[in-house]
């Protein structure tokens, strides 16, 4: 059996690969090339969120199923927040034939999703990023989204003053960009043309009527149908784009939330990304349209870059 | 991390411990004592089929997740049809403690399973078994129902008569009991007083009609929406009780077929076995009733017994 290192992702997963992979696996979706079955959510009271995910790209050889483990909990310890291990199944006899350690591909197919969707949705001349969290998936977001949009600012926030100061001075070094540690979430969104919200929080991060007209929000982090990153008001004022119908009517708090409110009905949703890649006219953005992208994760990201990965290791 | 070998499964389970495990598993679901959310299941056409069954016992420390994989193609090489991996996360942090190999383990609750629901629900004075398939779950059963009824004798068919004639073989002197191997189904139809159907068919194995009064019947091979085992006219004729309403309603073809004919409607379904071994009185037997119990496996029953091997591991 292959087994797959967290090293080994790392090495393998460029930015522009990834970004591709992200696209096909988006484009598999849409295509109904995939089969991408609702996934399993397990949430222990006061413990992890569990999440077991398959696909299966239809005639691979393989089926995938991603196991990530969500624990907020685990900011007082040394273990990352989001841990994750991927198999790897033959879909004609059952065999598992590879178990990939899946955190680093979790954040590197989160960012090129949000990267594909920025791609597609945020203006041409978007220049400054403005990043709520400061954790893995953050980071990872910065590479991807500097390689779709000529970024000559990054502005990053977080409530946590420590790891803010260290994670844009590593950042800016790491990444040859400017990015600042910002003195409150305003400041982030005055400045900010793309905004990505990578936090555990589970309460909308900032009123939505400070988000300036023009903007493109990601919002990557919230994924259970009681938490969110952004509050009705966003939602209700945007033109918003999933990764996954499905997911965001059963179990995106962000969406679920706003729904129960009655302040959007589920129409409200305008696409799943597949979708915009495959019918480009979907949208077309007006200049103060502000748009957003809400992604919980689909099942089908990952096996595509599982089974990019399991080929690289045989080749 | 641990690792629990099928070698050491099978030298740790005896038969009384698994049914005290299994009636364990369905009063804690009765109960409410288990996180049990429906199981994600991907179906590759011509392929396998592969279940996520994820379960927590509240207040455990640990979520376990099966991953299972049936791939009735198998029988043509020397792997089993049905494959299966338990892994056990914290359920704080997240990480993975434990993986054991789950096929003695998912034969073993099977059988442990259906003993449970024969004591319940067949005849006291039962002394004649039958069973269709000759597969490891039906060997399984053997041991399990002996240890719960006064078996005399035991009747196995197969239309593979090679298969039957070693198995009655070889499960005679393995258990010190008389194994026939049956001409045909209704020789055992005939004869029998509890029967168990483990087989992969995917349509019903005999005329419901020809089923005796007074007969308790085991259903635990099919699993999906269009396979089954038995006929709608059985399904109607008796008093039926599954392992999960959920599951049942959604998956099972044995009652979702009938359901979709208009034959039966879901409230047909009497209880579930944990409902029964909570509430009794939830069925007495008159003598010509025939009941029925549909098992396609709850995740219960896997976290309990994974639970249990961890625990004994560790020691």
């Amino acid at each position: 059996m292959l087994r797959i290192s967290e090293e080994q992702v790392e090495g393998s997963l460029d930015i522009s690969t990834s970004i591709d992979l992200a696209r096909d696996a988006y484009r598999l979706q849409a295509t109904n090339k995939i089969l991408n079955p609702s996934r399993a959510l397990l949430n222990v009271p006061g413990g992890a969120s569990l999440y077991c995910m398959p696909a299966h790209v239809l005639g691979s050889k393989a089926i995938a199923v991603k196991i990530a483990r969500v624990a907020p909990d685990n900011v007082v310890s040394s273990l990352p927040s989001t841990l994750a291990t991927l198999y790897l199944y033959d879909s004609k006899t059952g065999e598992c034939v590879a178990e990939i350690d899946a955190e680093a591909l979790t954040a590197k197919r989160t960012a090129a999703s949000t990267a594909v969707a920025t791609d597609e949705l945020a203006r041409e001349d978007s220049t400054v990023l403005g990043i709520f969290g400061t954790g893995r998936q953050a980071e990872a977001h910065i590479p991807a989204l500097m390689h779709v949009r000529e970024l000559t600012r990054i502005l990053v926030y977080s409530r946590n003053t420590k790891k803010l100061a260290e994670f844009a001075s590593n950042a800016s070094k790491k990444y040859h960009v400017t990015v600042i540690a910002a003195k409150s979430s305003l400041q982030v969104l005055e400045s900010s043309d793309v905004l990505v919200l990578a936090t555990s929080s589970s309460l909308p991060l900032f009123d939505g009527r400070l988000v300036k007209p023009g903007t493109h929000v990601n919002a990557v982090g919230a994924a259970l149908p009681t938490t969110r990153e952004v509050d009705s008001y966003l939602v209700q004022h945007s033109i918003l784009f999933v990764d996954s119908r499905d997911q965001a009517r059963s179990t995106y708090g962000d969406i679920l939330i706003p729904i129960k409110e009655g302040v959007i009905e589920a129409s409200h949703i305008r696409g799943e990304l597949g979708d915009l890649l495959i019918r480009p006219r979907l949208f077309s953005r007006r200049k103060d349209d502000i748009s957003l992208f809400k992604s919980g994760g689909v099942a089908a990201l990952d096996a595509v870059f599982a089974e990019h990965l399991a080929k690289l290791s045989k080749n």
